[in-house]
């Protein structure tokens, strides 16, 4: 069988959580918290499980989660989607990412992305029959090349897609970003893909300035967001889309014949626990205090901080401490260290080096300390 | 945006279950139960969400869930899956088929399907760049038509999907078809997609032959089943697929960056559940009292049977009550009669006509009485 992706192997946020669990090292690598969600979350599983609530949802998702996810937009960034036909419940923000590029990439087209980004990008668009077009964000700073960006895009561009706050970056792109973003898509037709599951997650006051708030990028955007990562249970797999209705007509073709659906009592219960005053509230706060006690431990070592102003992610450049290209150095931390982490490497085609390693803060304080303690000694 | 789904609009099961919500009918429509699971599985995932396993798991599945279905497959059919790298988890049946097909399915490959089929099959080829070969079932008896199948097999074909037991015309291959199957493939590299998810619903002692049963199928197939139809639990989204590990690898690699993975305590739930002796047993017996109920009620109709080998679904002619071409006899039955049904038409492309409905019966007795009593008066 020829493979339809043969550059492909396996996602190295597998690999290096197998890695860890056979060194029995603190897993700092892949994206996921150590610790418990809110139990009134798992009662209302139970109770939405008790109740019956375990047949196929209608397609496009529980019309509450959906109205919960409509009002939380409208409250935070000022836009009024149409519960009805612009929400979408997906089984995770990667199936939605999927299903967006198959939605709108037709084979030939182009999609820009800005690397370093997340592994599944550019696979999606391969398996559209789209292709690729990488921009780096400048090199140091992470942050977006509107020249660059700018002089990607051309008539075959179909879409790009756009993460913020950013993994594995940490950048939080600013309104001026945002807009400048607006003012170069404004006199074409590209959809934009923004991928903001980390959107809850911003430290130092700083904004997350959602593509839903800045009206040009709304109007042509599929904005992706994530119940596992904002509540603590990544393995629920409960995402959502929000998008005007023409595009998520298109995306909802896609949808119903890749999952069809998504877990009724799950989407049962986030929808009950919506109901609640603000359960998003003090998120940031919850994060910014763990990145905090991490960035000062981290102080103490030898590995130099990178900025962080978003997500649940903390970079670091280890070059005072190994000249080894990044794959290797986590590979080596990991058995040798006892820390998991992953090389920022893995978000380029092809693998490009700076001596950067990524670790996870979302994880207990003990965890924290138990790595810290590790990584003092390098 | 011009659509890569031109020709497809929402799924006939949501439409006409959403019909049925409005016109308050018995919904025989969508192939779901209206009762409720062994509540000793729901325990099990509210076990497993306070242990704390509610984030990622392994991105093929939980290890204890596949090495049950190994199990599974070795007791009831016969081959040894080696549970590490020829099981994995998915969201669900359709997201397996539709992963399976952008795994082996390369732009310009054909992919032969039967007709009648599930609609989701033919999208899911297109979406891969792929094109549909459609090769009709016998008229009447919606067997396969092996001379038909055999010459819609050339050069380009890439893979061919299997239904049994069949979904929406109740048919079980026998033994000998599917080793009739078998010697059409053995010549040629066309991989199976063998789609089971009734495969514990089989009557009259009629056996499921799986493709994982035929050395010459399992050495070339996606085997795919579903937890959800099997346990009374489609909103859960959890199936499976089995198959070789160099086909497993390929669909993996699709997988991993369509859903990641699957709902972790649901997973961790099953598994648990399947540890114990033989929760499949009975399945065949339960379904069969209730296809046996419900066939002598429609008995006393003016609807003609048509024969139930297998599945959760009834088809019947409607022709003797009605000349409607079928789309509009299930809005009316569903709107004047109070009895929502699939038209067949719905499962060929660009709508052959029969005269026929399907009608599901994993209902509870009562909610089949209601629709009797209805039909009863066509
Ligand atoms: C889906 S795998 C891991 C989670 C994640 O987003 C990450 O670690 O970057
Ligand atoms: C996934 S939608 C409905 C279930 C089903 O398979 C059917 O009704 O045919």
């Amino acid at each position: 069988l020829p493979s339809r992706l043969p550059n492909v192997g396996t996602t190295i946020f597998s690999v290096m959580s197998a890695l860890a669990a056979e060194c029995g090292a603190v897993n700092l690598g892949q994206g996921f918290p150590d610790f418990d969600c809110d139990p009134a979350l798992l009662d209302r599983v139970n109770d939405a499980m008790r109740e019956g609530l375990n047949q196929y949802p209608p397609m496009a998702g529980v019309p509450a989660l959906r109205q919960a996810v409509a009002a939380k937009i409208a409250a935070l960034y000022g836009r009024a989607y149409d519960a009805e036909r612009e929400i979408t419940v997906t089984a995770g923000a990667t199936q939605a990412i999927l299903t967006a590029v198959l939605a709108c990439v037709h084979p030939g087209d182009e999609v820009v992305v800005l690397e370093p980004c997340y592994d599944s990008y550019a696979p999606n668009i391969e398996l559209a029959g789209g292709t690729v077009v990488r921009v780096p964000l400048t090199p140091g700073t992470f942050r977006p090349d509107f020249a660059r960006i700018a002089a990607a895009i051309g008539p075959r561009t179909r879409a790009i897609i756009v993460n913020t706050p950013h993994n594995p970056a940490a950048v939080v792109w600013t309104r001026a970003e945002m807009q400048r973003l607006a003012e170069i898509l404004a006199p074409t037709e590209v959809l934009l893909i923004a991928d903001e599951v980390y959107e809850h997650m911003v430290f130092d006051g700083a904004e997350h300035v959602s593509a839903s708030a800045i009206p040009e990028l709304a109007a042509r955007a599929f904005v992706v967001s994530s119940f596992g990562k904002t509540f603590h249970v990544t393995g629920w797999k409960v995402g959502t889309v929000a998008a005007p209705a023409a595009l998520t007509a298109e995306f909802r073709k896609v949808h119903q014949f890749n999952v069809f659906t998504v877990n009724t009592p799950m989407q049962h219960a986030l929808a009950r626990y919506l109901a609640d005053p603000a359960p998003y509230l003090g998120l940031a706060a919850f994060y910014q205090r763990k990145r905090d006690l991490f960035r000062a431990g981290l102080a103490a070592s030898r590995l130099k901080l990178l900025p962080c102003e978003g997500s649940y992610f903390q970079s670091v450049d280890y070059s005072a401490v190994s000249d080894l290209p990044e794959a290797e150095f986590c590979r080596w931390l990991t058995r040798e260290v006892g820390v998991a982490a992953i090389p920022i490497s893995a978000f380029y085609d092809g693998g490009f080096e700076q001596r950067i390693a990524r670790l996870c803060f979302a994880k207990r304080d003990d965890t924290l300390e138990r790595a810290l303690e590790r990584l003092a000694r390098l």
